[in-house]
């Protein structure tokens, strides 16, 4: 399933989403590191909180959750970190995204920046994240806790979440939606291959897009 | 004409504008959707106000003001969206994009966000715009009218304004100056170039940018 | 020294930096005009004013301030123009590229915008800037002064401070603490370097990320 | 109607109009001139476009949309303006509010900002605005045309929805919708004062806000 | 304690904790709602995280997070809300308010929006926070969880932090720091105010303002 | 005339300037510390960069820049700081407030932020600055020259130019067109207080505001 949400992409997925009262699914404000890059997983989840000495010394050494959670993301699964959108400071580099592309990590969404940008991209891993800037963490974040709800983006991220990300944006899919909102948009994406052959023929949108009666029966036949 | 205006680009209109007195002309905020995307032509205006739900169900469905204007833009023409520069929707699609492209319009600009955007650029229609988004317009929009003028990127479009983007951005040409805004932009892209190619020979800036007499007879002598 | 901490990047300039207290060093909010621009050199500054007529008819005509940093830039040097972060009017364009080219500048950093995009580029000087704009810099600007001590992206330039740019932004390095900064960077990086290659094998990064004894009597015996 | 709207407030209409599907309804970025404000009308609207001087020789001068609008506001309305969201520029100054004033408006919503701003305080006239600014409307602004469907503050006015404004902000009630939204918002609102009053007597609010059956049965027996 | 922190005020405090590396105290974009509100005390925390159908199907009813947090709040204590700087729904309300004050909270600070303005500073409980609106907080939040660590107005706030508020915002001392914190802060403040006595009669800043070794002696000499 | 620029204050003095090409002059983004402050008087001016431990190490200690200033502003003066629009820090407090009233200093403009604020007020020095804060100007600022041509606010400031401040915001005369621009502020002042008048007693602003010929000749017949 996870190929398939992958494949139907954002587009389709936020209107099967906005159907059934979900609007607020959005991670805003991030962009792929490298064009092309697309991504799907369930989520794992990295919280950060504004850098203070204290909590610093308290989270910030050695196997911190940061680290903690590079280290055990598993195969398949989306990193996603919530750093505030501040760009300001590094919220993963090339270290880090090495290990979670040898974990066969589905990829990483940061609302925050990424360091060492150009040795990320070569690792190949899907990095979607709000900019690139040389500093590190410590600069702005503690990296506080793993495997809780955060915000990424401006939406709500619950661990186990489906993440789906490609040149549109980002947005999530909460498990228990996800086979349905698949079905749906995987169903609208047919059509709207149809309807988009036949406006590449001439038609006019008038009567085809939304389709009318006449244009149903014509889709609906065709299949 | 159209087609001398795109080549002549923004930059050189520009001047030419100011010393008309019109330093308001810029559509700030939109990029072109992929490298090296240029348009020109006279402006189409489709104008939406913020989602509201009595005023979606008034307006929202079927062949609405948006769907009416990529159905009915022209040959050469430029269809610029006044969406109040908000990224978080989508304003535009891939069936929308190919009905214009189609049609043979000249590209769109809209200061709103861009839907199924890889299948966009793969129409070829030039679009700048201010981001790209996976949702659809009403979560943010109802399409309102068409045809009137509208503001976009902070400046205002009358329709049958000349719009012209390039790498460096977008603005309007009221129609009334087109002639002559581009008669002073080829003069001075003219000269521009001709002291580009001083510089590059290595003379300094000196007097020649802006060109002192000695300059100014040296090249009016070779032309 | 220059083309080592050109190549030893801003992100490990970033981590000595910080080690000595320098942590407001960054040029934020600008990119680079292509990607894969990098740069490094001593700073000329360049210090804009907003527009006003009497200061426009003082300091703009002519061998304003702004053409005569670019005509006078050294080889080597990144001319650096604070202004103050307004994307909207252009900076530079493609004739004081050139000369700036010429010149064997270095390369330009601006937290304005660039005008002549597309020709800036085509001249092969690496400049970072905040955006595009179309317009010259007498939309919003007044060419005032140049060496004295800026500020641009938010973050203060001394001339001859040494700037360096790439991928993941822009920093400045006093020009006192070059050597110690670049000698401090140039160990971690080698150490990263080698920490990178052990987790592209498969290692787990607790106690390779930061080094613990173990890890790090290893490290010194493989050199 | 109007008088028990504006008693109400928007605090209470907010909740009644979320229950009908309106969520964005608010008219943000706009306070009060002076504490203490509070107005309730039927919109009439005006709309400003960007300036450009074509468009302000066409309808800058004498007695322009701008001054039409304020001079046929009619007693108990309330006028609407558009100007983007811009405070760097006055949209109305102590003669336009003193002839509203006269006329008995209920007040005024500006999305941009006011001029004399003391002397509007003291006309009396209720006004929201985004801010105050010296400067007269042209140096932005072009006042287009009155009586349209705008935007301000991010929502969509129609004329003759009912605002109303106090010291949470700003909102619109469509017509149609005003009379049951106001039978629900002071039923809320007779409710939650008797539970605030109870809550002054220090009972807990588990069970009473939101209220329990148990504490339902009570309110009710007490009206 | 706590009575001796109010009273020095978060500009005494502010120094105090910047001689010992704490420059990331503040919770900025902050105010209070009326006037002369001022407080001070130990911080009880509640977290919102964005609004989403099935998390607020989860936690938003009954005595939800946001009800219990107000429900148990203890006296002298202050009451911390993240909600993400978003001043676009109230995340606190008259009710609430009064249950606070009823159970003697030292006060309440928000990064998002007042409900019931003009209610709650009725209550006489000081209150900051980034705006009123009228809006529930049902419209961007789900009340997640209390008494974790929390982003506020850009800065980490642990549950015990000593918070304190008064015309130049709002800043927590972490609560070990505290005593040591304050005595510095007293101290500072009797030398100043000493220092503002001296330039109140006249005196010259140079060599006063910081104090000179004379000046410093007939401060000592005057104690 | 400092006393009569500060009288027609900064609506009718705009409009002036305007008249002379002049739309550029105003410091937006600072408010008057406490309601009813206005003030009036030649420019001295006060630059500040961003921190940095060298510079700060360099210029920030002793009588530094910024107390220099402070200690030698003069009477009817107006202290202007260049905080590039950053709020978060202070750039004055109350000892530099008491002395520069003791001087009898006409105001201070920051756009940057005010500590010790409810002292400042005390003082009674009329102060226009971005915002509040507690902490010292070190957390981002190096007081770093006076007397030299600044950017606040988004305008140039020129040492001796003319600031005028009050509740419509702040802008600054250049001292060349003082003269001419008051005569006619003066103007339009009187001219619109007749008008002001005429609609106070029910006229219409059709033919009045702007006057047509028989107002015009009723107005000069009045005077």
């Amino acid at each position: 399933m996870i190929e398939r949400l992958r494949a139907v992409g954002t587009a389709g997925l936020s209107t099967a989403l906005r159907r059934r009262g979900y609007h607020d699914v959005f991670l805003d404000g991030v962009r792929p590191l490298a064009p092309g890059m697309r991504l799907a997983g369930p989520a794992r989840t990295l919280r950060f909180v504004p850098f203070r000495p204290d909590l610093f010394a308290e989270r910030g050494g050695g196997l911190n959750p940061q680290k903690r959670a590079f280290d055990t993301v598993g195969a398949g699964e989306v990193l996603v970190i919530e750093a505030r959108g501040r760009a300001d400071a590094g919220t993963l580099g090339d270290i880090l995204a090495l290990r979670a592309r040898y974990a066969g990590a589905a990829g990483v969404v940061s609302d925050g920046g990424v360091r060492d940008t150009a040795a990320v991209v070569a690792t190949g891993l899907p990095v979607f994240a709000s900019g690139s800037h040389p500093s590190v963490l410590g600069r702005r974040h503690v990296p506080w806790e793993t495997d809780v709800v955060i915000t990424c983006g401006g939406a709500a991220v619950v661990p186990g979440d489906i993440v789906v990300g490609d040149a549109d944006g980002v947005l999530v899919v909460p498990a228990a939606l996800a086979g349905q909102v698949l079905a749906d948009a995987e169903g609208d994406e047919a059509r709207d291959a149809w309807i988009a052959a036949r406006v590449a023929e001439g038609e006019s949108i008038d009567g085809l897009f939304p389709m009318n009666e006449a244009w149903l029966a014509r889709y609906q036949a065709s299949r």
